[in-house]
């Protein structure tokens, strides 16, 4: 399938999701939305979440750009802050909060097949942060990811608060510089 | 009402919602599971949203004994292993799931109350590791309880990985000591 057109799915899938949900997702609604023969769209994905999958991990509103700011301080706060843009400013915020909602009752979503594709992106930041000698030896990537990750997840979805300026700034010390008082925090 | 009665009413409401979800939970469904007449229930909860909010916060299945271990990395490594616990282990996995899952489409199932009340529940935590001098004077609590819940939620919902024995010492670790190479973990 041309490039183009499988953007074309991938956005209308995406659109689609935002606008009504999981449930009313239909493939008869994205072949309508996009143009493309409903038929050409089942032969590529055999089912909607294997097309809503898809959707996530290629379509351009989800894109991961690793930050490479110079420090791990300065690309995990970059990393945070576009966590809290993809969480809370449309239309990114209403795609990944619809997908990740409805993944929890649909493990067919493969949510987690998502999460691994952005950590594999992700890696490079603690590759050259090991590098440098910014990570200490036993620190755990996926461990910091999910806590960073986590935390903006809980402020802005769970607790509905808004997530004020320093948010990025202030997780990421805690993870770098610890809030124990024998840390460097 | 009975606390008795109060208490199979939002027995019965959690049973309903793990066992058929948010969208199949009705108050009729609940009257008939607790044996409460259904004018009863409504009279003291006008709606859905209001009844299982109610048993959210007020369930014993979910409920928060903060611990007290007697040091802050005690605490915190105990607040997690019971998060991992109340999103792993059934009957309150399917529970917080599906609680949580819906209310990320309903926000008039207001889950911010629900975090709001366990956290008030963890400040002592955080007010005696103040006292004892284990907490760094500019660390945010709040901060501190979002990277380590949605840290739990991440791994264990969204990527689906099991959570490993040593995930609670390790994720407390990296916020109270940090894991930049100048920091003292």
């Amino acid at each position: 399938m041309a490039p183009r057109k499988q953007r074309e799915i991938f956005d209308a899938t995406l659109t689609l999701l935002a606008r009504r949900g999981y449930e009313s997702l239909t493939i008869e609604g994205v072949a309508e939305l996009s143009g493309v023969n409903k038929t050409t769209i089942y032969r590529w994905w055999p089912s909607k979440p294997a097309l809503l999958a898809a959707a996530l991990v290629e379509a351009d509103a989800l894109a991961l750009d690793p930050p490479d700011t110079g420090s791990l301080r300065g690309d995990l706060e970059a990393l945070v802050d576009g966590m809290i843009a993809l969480l809370t400013r449309p239309p990114s915020s209403e795609i990944v909060v619809a997908a990740l909602g409805a993944a929890v009752h649909h493990a067919e979503l493969n949510i987690g097949g998502f999460f691994a594709d952005r950590f594999a992106r992700e890696q490079e930041i603690f590759d050259r942060a090991r590098a440098s000698g910014e990570l200490a030896a036993t620190a755990d990537p996926m461990t910091i990811v999910d806590l960073l990750a986590g935390a903006v997840w809980v402020r802005a979805v769970f607790r509905g608060l808004p997530v004020e300026p320093g948010f990025a700034r202030r997780a990421v010390s805690a993870v770098l510089d610890g809030v124990g008082s024998g840390a460097t925090g």
